[in-house]
């Protein structure tokens, strides 16, 4: 197992922010990321949509043989989750968990849950989190402007502190003392997003709480890559390779190696 | 013929704008509309797959014995016209060839477009006016968010003038006289435009354009319908009707029917 890849997928883009996160922590570690670009976004389609969606990336992650996959997509993790973990015999994380995780940890009574319409309508976090604390206080707050706001590149734009001030000084003053970024576009927009509502409200980032699991697992199950030599990871996207390469860009600040397109 | 429908499909909510306005010009019509929304947005999506998406939309359109279609979205009208119009032994418009008329009536000689991303980089309003009146000279500008904002509702609202000062007040100090409305959402913000750039610059809707275009097709083909009872149009969607209906309202400013879901 130790040899083999982390497969990571997403509807798009957004999830280049968790495959940076995995990068950081476990760089010797091979990654292949599927973006299924041609059905993006997932955030306003329905459970049964996004699950048929899920499996079929799911599945070609599969054929890549990977020995973990990572759905680094808050909307497929929502719906998803435990269909993929049933129909599959690898491990397989989402984001919402680690996200809930940490948003309980400490001392914070009033927790601020954010990300597409599909995953606030979901209840998801709500209800992960309450399974961890009942006692949380949490306030949600759907935010589909803001993965067009990324994805345009208007990451320090007066809109963008505007749109952000409009969806989450609400927030603020119901006096919430953490927000969970519920979407994986979210952590590019961190720095504007303090400036507006304030440094003292703690961001909560779930490529980075992801990540946390990823390498905890691989730890425990011993598969982790122990070569040091850092491997080509491989990208593909099912539509418009060009336009993932560029605003891939945006999301890691790098150039990125050739896109491949795949169709299925 | 007189008594088939008028078949009008668009990637997803947009095309409602051609819906209502081909309503207000023939109530006795009856229409067959095609939601696309499991695969929505088109305009981020490239040639392949618009095509194979439009051909799915309009096959489904034939199975309800149209007489007529209409491609109510720009992305697919800009890249599955021809294809389209070669497959099927009925009439099918799009709405690019509508507005570029427009634009080329009258003595303006600067034209402003906007789209989407998808529509801009097809160039076909350029190559189309270009080919009516090549002293035309054009500016043009993707726009992508403005089908977020009108999703979001925001269609009076302090971030949507900002968002159109930022893509129109460039065009509009290059000096143009109309502006083309490429994108079958944009019709909802005519006011908010008007009102940043001023009532001076004409704004081309080309869901008007559009029904005086397939108005007159009917006509001289006699196809009309002439019985004076309003038909029950019907509205299908491949996801989420529910998301559907309410975005629709938006548009409607009415009460949508049932609307029902499909899928292939």
């Amino acid at each position: 197992m130790n040899q083999k890849a982390i497969g990571v997928f997403d509807s798009g883009i957004g999830g280049l922010t968790v495959y940076q996160a995995l990068k950081k922590k476990m760089p010797q570690e091979k990654v292949v990321y599927l973006g299924d670009t041609a059905r993006l976004p997932y955030g306003t389609k329905s459970a049964e949509t996004i699950i048929r969606y899920s499996e079929d990336n799911a599945f070609f992650l599969m054929g890549k043989k990977v020995k973990i996959i990572v759905i680094a997509c808050n909307s497929s993790s929502s719906y998803a989750l435990p269909h993929l973990q049933d129909k599959l015999d690898i491990p397989v994380i989402g984001v919402i968990n680690p996200g809930a995780e940490a948003a309980v940890r400490g001392n914070s009574k009033i927790i601020g849950i954010i990300g597409t319409t599909a995953t606030i309508n979901s209840g998801t976090y709500e209800k992960t989190i309450a399974a961890l604390n009942p006692e949380m206080d949490i306030v949600s707050q759907a935010c589909p402007l803001f993965v067009p706001l990324v994805e345009e590149g208007w990451l320090d734009h007066q809109v963008t502190r505007m749109v952000i001030g409009e969806y989450l000084l609400p927030l603020k003053k119901k006096g919430i003392e953490k927000l969970v970024l519920g979407c994986t576009h979210y952590p590019v927009l961190k720095k504007a997003i303090s400036g507006v509502i304030g440094e003292e409200i703690e961001l909560i980032d779930s490529a980075r709480t992801t990540t946390e699991k990823v390498f905890s697992i691989l730890t425990s199950l011993g598969w982790m890559r122990n070569s040091g030599k850092r491997s080509q990871d491989e990208f593909y996207a099912t539509d418009f390779p060009e336009r993932f390469q560029k605003i891939g860009e945006i999301f890691l600040r790098r150039k990125l190696v050739k896109v491949q397109a795949v169709s299925f």
